[in-house]
C-alpha cells in the first residue's frame, strides 16, 4: 500500500511528528555514486519561499543512509534513506484534536485507524512525507542521467505573476493554489505499457500521492475536449517521430512518443489558512469556530515542484528499466 | 502490465481484429448471481449514439464465460469473460501501415515491439478493449450493490448543449472532444491508503488506461487552483463526516470522506477525424496527405460514461474489500 | 492469487469440468515464433503412461490461443491459451458430493467458498490445470533456447526400477507415489534476488503450486543435513565458477553460481486410490466406506516430469528477463 | 525483490557490517500493543545456543522503532524497526576477498552487482538479516494471538540427540547441519489460495530465503513418496475436518484442512567451518589452501528454529488477512 514501482520500487514511512521519516528504495542499479551533497539542492527546493538562498542550509534535512551504499556508491541491495524529525512540538495538535480541520486528514484518518493514529500533524498523512519522495527522485534523476525534468509554477491564485498571486494571500490573510507544469526532455519512444501501466497512468497514480493535488492534464489537457481532431492530432514530420505540433504532450497510446513530456497538475490552496474556520467539534457535536495556530504555508504550491519532478523521474526510471535501458550495475 | 487491482484483479487481452478480446477477474467473490443479461444494459451504452436504442440489441457483443462460473454464480475461481470479434476486415490497415495516423499507436508501437504488434485497427492498443472494463464493471457494480456510480457527459466540443456539439463535428466533418463527470454515492469513510493508493491515485491510474482520456479533476479541480483556503475548505457538519460543501470531491488525504465522489475527465476528440491530414510516409520519408477511411465515431465520448463507471467501480471494489466490507463468499 | 510471476507473469484459469481452462501471459516477448505444434510433444508427454506414443495424437488438448499471436509470431501483447474440455460427464461427482474424497479439495474448497466452488472434479483445483502451466513451460522454453531443462523420474513406489514400482500399484490394487529430479543446465551466473526472491524460493513457491507435490530439495537437500560442512562446500575450481561438486544443486546464496541448477520433489501416491476407503458423510455425519469410481492414475507422478520442467522453465524465463537477458522484440 | 507478502508485507534491509540492518512492515494493523520487551525472548532464541539464557540479554539486537508505533500502539501506518551493527571490524574480508568462501554469497553475489556488493560478512545476504524476520515474526505472532507456532531441533548431524551431533561437530573440528520440525495449531480451515498461492507455496518462499535451508517437505513429505494411496491418506472424522492420521501435514489442494500444520527443513552445515577448504584465488587464478578465520557457529541449525516460527507467522498472519480474520484495527 505504501509502496510504488515494478523495478525501481519505493516503500515510504514515517509520520511528521515521530521520530522520522523515510524511504526504502529496492532496485537501485549498484555502481551509482551517491553522497549527502547530492540531495542538497533539491532539499532546499522544496523548503519554498520566493527568495532561494544562494547556499543551500546543510544543517537540516539531511539524509542519513541506512543501508544500500558503500565506498559511496550504491551496492544493489535496498536502499534506506531517513530524515530525522527534530521539531516534534506537538502538545498543539493534542489540543485541536476534538475539531478535525477541514481538509486535513484529521476525521477520516480516525475514522479508518479506529483513533490509533499518529494525529499530530497529519501524522503519515503529512507533506512531510515528500521530503523522501524528492529523495528518491534525486536517485531517480541520476539514474536517467540525460533525460531533464523541469516543473515550474505557473500559476498561483489565478496569477501567472506569481508574486502577485502571493500578495492575494497576505493581502486578505487567506491562502491560495496554484499550477505547475512539469516537462521533460530526452525520452526514447516507447516507454509505458498498454492499457493499465500507461504512462499517463503511471505518472498520474504517484502525483495523485502528493498531498493538496486535484487535478492533472497532459498536453493540451482539458482544453483538447474543445479542440477538433484537426486541430488535437500531431503530425509526425520525421523519422525519429518528432511531431508538428504537441498537443498530445508527448504520450499516444499510452506510450511516450520521443517528444517533449508535458503535463500540468492543479494543486489546492493550503488548507491551513491563517482565516477563521468553522468545524464540528466531535465531542461536543457543535459545530465552533476556530483558527488554526502555528507557521504555515500561505501557498503550499510554491514547495511543490521539485517533488513533482521527483515523482516523474521515480516512474521514468522505472519505466527505463523495464526497457532495460539502465543496466543492473552501472560500470 | 496488463493488468490492474490488489484483491479484486483485472487482466485484460485481446486484439481489435484479431481472434476475441477479454477480461480475465481473479478475486471475484462467491457467490455472486451472473448472467449474460446483466451486461446488456451497460454494453449497450457503450455502442453510444444519441438515440438510445430502446431494446438492446442483444445479437453483438454477448460475454462467453470461461471459467469461474457455476450454476449461474460465481465460484471464487478466476472469472473469465471473451467477446469474439465478428468484423475481421482488416485489408485496409494494411494499405495504411507505411502512414502511421496522428493520434493513435501506429508509430510507437511499432517502435516499442519491434514491428511484431498487430496494427490492425490499433491491435492491442484498441477502445474495443473497454469492452471488457465494461464487463469487468458490471461485476463490480455488483458487488458494491447499494453504491451508486452514475456518469454523464456534460460538455461536448465545448458545449454544454450536447446535441449543439455534436451538430458542429458534423457541420465542420471533423471530430470533437468532451467532458464526462463521474458522480458515486454510498461510499463509507475511509476508503483508500496513506500516500501511493489513495482514491484518486488508483482512479487516476486506471482512467487513463482509457483511450483518449487526457486529463482529470476531483472536486473543484483545476478551479481550486484559484480559490482561497476558506473558500476550498469543505466544513464538516455532523458526526457522520458531512460537509456543507464539497470542494474535496469526497476525497481528503486519499480517502473517502463519506460525501459523494465526485470527478470529471477531458477526453481528446476522436483522433480519426474525417478531415484530411499529414503525416509521415515511413517507407518514402516524405510527408503525405491522406484521410482515413470507413466509419468512425464523431465524438468518442459519447461512449465513455459507462467505462467511466466501470473503472471506477472496479477500484471503488477492490478497496471495499482491503476494508474487508465484501466477504470472500456472500451468502 | 492465481497469477505468478514478475516480468514474465501467467494466470491460470478454468476447471476439470467447466468450459475451458486456460492461461493468460503477460510479458512474452514479441518476435517469437509459436505455432500448434510446439506444444504437442510437451502435452503429449504430460498424459503420462510408460508406453510413449510415438506419434503425438493431435486430436486432444490442443492449444487455442486467443490473443497475443499474430502472423504467426508473439505481438508482446498477453498471450492468452485455452483448452477445451471435452470430458464433461459430471454427474458422477455430484453423487459423491456428500463424502468428501480425502486427499482432495472437496472438503476445504467448500468451507471456503461457502459451497459456491465448482466441485465437479475438483473444479479449480484439478490437475487439468497442470496442461496450461505445461503450455506456459513452452513458451518460456521457447525464450530461453539454450538453456536445457530435463525432468525425470527417478523412483515410484520407492523402486529405483520404475516399472517394478508401478507394478507395486498394480499387485496390490492402490496407487503409489514418486521422487523426480529436474536437472538445468547453462544457465548464467546471478539469477534470483537477494532473500525473497532466491531461486530455490521461486521454484519451491511455483512448484508447490503443482497438485500432489509435498516436498522439495534442492541440491544433496535433506542429506545436506547429515553432511559435515568440510564435505558439502563445493570448491570453485575455474574463474567461470565451475565447482568441484555440486552440493549445492547450482544455487548460493539464492543465486544461480552457473553450475547445472538440480532439486528433486516429492510426489504422494495418487488420492484416488481404487482400494476402499473412509471419510465422512457430511449429510449423515457418520462415516462411511466407499470407493472411488473411474479411471484414475495409479501413479500420478509419471505425468509430473513434464509439468516440473515447465515450471522451471517460467520461473527461469522471469529471472532471465529481471538481468535483461531477454529483449523485450526477439529479432 | 526484497519484499514479501499481500496485506502483511515486508521488506528487508541492511547490511551485515554496513550501519544497520533493518524491516518495514506495511499493513499492520492499527492498535496492537507494541514494545520492546515484546521481541527479547525471540531475538535471545535466535542467538542459539544449548544452553538457554535464564535471562535474556537486554544489551543488544534491541530493536529501534523508527515509524508507525504511536502511544505503544501501532497506527496502521507502516512499521520500520533498525537494528544497529555495533560489531564492524571488517577488515578481515578485505584480506579474504581474493578467495571467494565455498558456500558463501562472494562469488556470484560480485557477478551479480559488478563488484559493488557490500562483500563485508556476506553484506546483504548475510544471515544477520534473519534478526529483522525475527522481529517480524514477534509482530505477526501477536497479530495470529490464538495460533500456537512451534519449531523445534529434531536432528543436528544426522543425530536425534542434539548434544550428540554437536559434540560430532567439536570432535572433528568441523561443522554440521540439522533438521528442524516447525508445528501450528489453532488454524480455521481454508487458508491458502488455489495454485499458486498454496500454503506451500508460500511457506516454502518465505523459508528458502533463511539463508542455509537447502529442503522442505509437509507432512509425511518425501515419505509419501514411497507410501500407498490408502495409507496416505487421511480419513475425515468429524465435520471440523478432523482427520484420522495426518500425512497431510494439514494442507490439502493447498489450503489449511484445520489439523495441526506441520512441515520440516534441512539446514546445510555451516558453509564457515573451522576446516582447511581449497576455493579459487580470483586475483592469481590458482586454487588456494585456506582456512576462515574468526568465531562462527558449528551449526547454524542451533539459530534456525525461531526465524523458522516467524517466517511462518509472517505467512499466516497475510493468509488471515486475506480470509478477512484479522481487523484493521483492533479493538
Amino acid at each position: 500500500m505504501n509502496s510504488f514501482g515494478t523495478l525501481f520500487r519505493i516503500n515510504i514511512f514515517g509520520e511528521s511528528h515521530g521520530e522520522s521519516v523515510g524511504i526504502l528504495i529496492d532496485g537501485v542499479p549498484a555502481g551509482l555514486s551517491l553522497c549527502v551533497d547530492d540531495f542538497l539542492i533539491d532539499i532546499e527546493r522544496r523548503k519554498g519561499g520566493l527568495q532561494k538562498a544562494t547556499t543551500p542550509r546543510k544543517e537540516d534535512d539531511l539524509p542519513i543512509f541506512k543501508s544500500g551504499i558503500f565506498n559511496g556508491k550504491t551496492t544493489g541491495a535496498p536502499l534506506t534513506i531517513i530524515f530525522e524529525n527534530n521539531n516534534t512540538r506537538s502538545s498543539d495538535y493534542e489540543k485541536q484534536r476534538d475539531i478535525p480541520r477541514p481538509g486535513h486528514a484529521d476525521f477520516v484518518a480516525s475514522k479508518k485507524f479506529g483513533g490509533f493514529e499518529d494525529y499530530r500533524g497529519s501524522g503519515h498523512f503529512s507533506g512531510r512525507l515528500t521530503l523522501c519522495l524528492v529523495a528518491a527522485g534525486v536517485i531517480a534523476k541520476k539514474i536517467l542521467k540525460d533525460i531533464s525534468i523541469n516543473a515550474t509554477l505557473v500559476k498561483v491564485g489565478g496569477e501567472r505573476d506569481i508574486e502577485r498571486g502571493i500578495q492575494k494571500a497576505i493581502d486578505t490573510k487567506d491562502s491560495v493554489g496554484g499550477i505547475i507544469e512539469c516537462k521533460t526532455i530526452g525520452l526514447p519512444i516507447g516507454l509505458g505499457e498498454p492499457f493499465f501501466d500507461s504512462v499517463e497512468s503511471l505518472i498520474s497514480h504517484i502525483v495523485f500521492s502528493i498531498p493538496a493535488i486535484k487535478g492533472i492534464e497532459f498536453g493540451s489537457g482539458f482544453a483538447a475536449a474543445k479542440m477538433f481532431g484537426s486541430q488535437h492530432n500531431d503530425s509526425i514530420i520525421d523519422e525519429n517521430g518528432a511531431t508538428k505540433t504537441n498537443n498530445a504532450g508527448g504520450i499516444v497510446a499510452g506510450l511516450t512518443n520521443g517528444n517533449e513530456l508535458v503535463f500540468r497538475v492543479a494543486v489546492k490552496p493550503t488548507s491551513s489558512t491563517p482565516k477563521e474556520q468553522q468545524s464540528l467539534n466531535i465531542t461536543t457535536n457543535q459545530i465552533e469556530e476556530f483558527s488554526i495556530k502555528g507557521r504555515h504555508d500561505l501557498c503550499i504550491a510554491l514547495r511543490v515542484p521539485v517533488v513533482l519532478e521527483a515523482v516523474t523521474a521515480i516512474v521514468l526510471a522505472d519505466l527505463m528499466m523495464l526497457e532495460q535501458r539502465i543496466p543492473r550495475a552501472i560500470k
